[in-house]
């Protein structure tokens, strides 16, 4: 049987590492095999790509550039390293997928959606997440968690009204995609968030 | 008044250098101001996109991430070397361009050319070439011009085959494009491609 695909999305201090530790003990206490990836990254080539689109430079960065650097990464994690783990029945655990591109690109950067879609149809064909688990919380509180490592990398060192923005994206994207995100509230307590993540990951199982 | 853009193109051993600095000649000669960029690269950042793609290594690559890289870097180099220098009146001549993109990724890799299409749309725009020269000989002639130097990157190190299917790709976007794309003779003795040339570039001035 086939793998499942599941990514986790969301903002600036949304607690995604935590989610993921959590997705981990999750899928260990079922004897689910899986791995957990990132993007952009994933494989040596991809984070090669990553540190060149994460490196601070002098140069300004073309918007178009950026997207296609993201999307020359996520072709060959989809190729090389997602698709032979679902075929061979482990499950993918990814921090970060198309949604990222979508907002932090698309939203953010304000670059065509329609462009976004073909990229996607380009390089990610129909390797598309069963689940997507967005971690919502206020941009304050995310700003605030993080407070301490701003400015660590040149996506982190935006505005917050760059981050409504991602946010705002983000639930849109929830809203244009409601079959395959879940929103889950990231804001309360951890074991609240902890036991949303786990009724989303019982749904997909 | 804007500079043109000139791009020259050709298969391994087509003598595009020698081309170049023969422009660079006639040019200087005109009293036109120019520069000499390459692809990919022509920035900083799109000079380290050339150092990804080029790079050997036991990763195989995706040619979706092969074209992706290639579009990115070319996006940086429009937004940021080309359109500027065309802009204040300066003469841009490149070495490769969109040409080299539809011929090595999309006819000798097998990639679709509506694909390429909406990648030159969305990462050059209106920037496109006022005049390319297509440097041609035959493949035999030109891997005998370049034995010394086989092995040196990742896309030296193919079959003949493939540089036949490069060749053919290029004859046919030349036939495709006729109103853009001057076919040159390579062959012949250098003074006798250096003519051929300069016929080209009195008709651009």
């Amino acid at each position: 049987m086939k793998g499942r695909f599941i990514t986790l999305e969301g903002g600036e201090g949304s607690g995604k590492t935590s989610a993921i530790a959590f997705v981990k003990e999750w899928l260990e206490a079922k004897g689910v095999p899986y791995i957990v990836t990132r993007e952009p990254g994933g494989t040596p080539l991809a984070e090669e790509i990553r540190q060149v689109v994460l490196s601070k430079r002098d140069e300004s960065v073309s918007p178009i550039t950026e997207l296609l650097l993201v999307f020359a990464a996520r072709a060959q994690h989809v190729e090389q390293k997602i698709v032979p783990a679902l075929e061979s029945g482990v499950w993918v655990i990814s921090d970060r997928f198309i949604d990222s591109s979508y907002v932090y690109q698309g939203v953010a950067r304000g670059l065509d959606i329609a462009d976004i879609d073909r990229l996607v149809h380009l390089a990610v064909g129909d390797c598309l997440p069963d689940r997507t688990i967005l971690l919502d919380v206020p941009v304050e509180v995310g700003m605030e968690r993080v407070a301490n490592r701003l400015g660590n990398d040149r996506l982190d060192a935006e505005s917050t009204q760059f981050h409504e923005m991602v946010r705002r994206g983000f639930l849109d994207l929830a809203i244009r995609d409601r079959d395959r995100v879940s929103i889950v509230d990231a804001s309360v307590a951890q074991k609240d968030v902890f036991e949303q993540i786990a009724t989303v990951l019982e749904c997909v199982n």
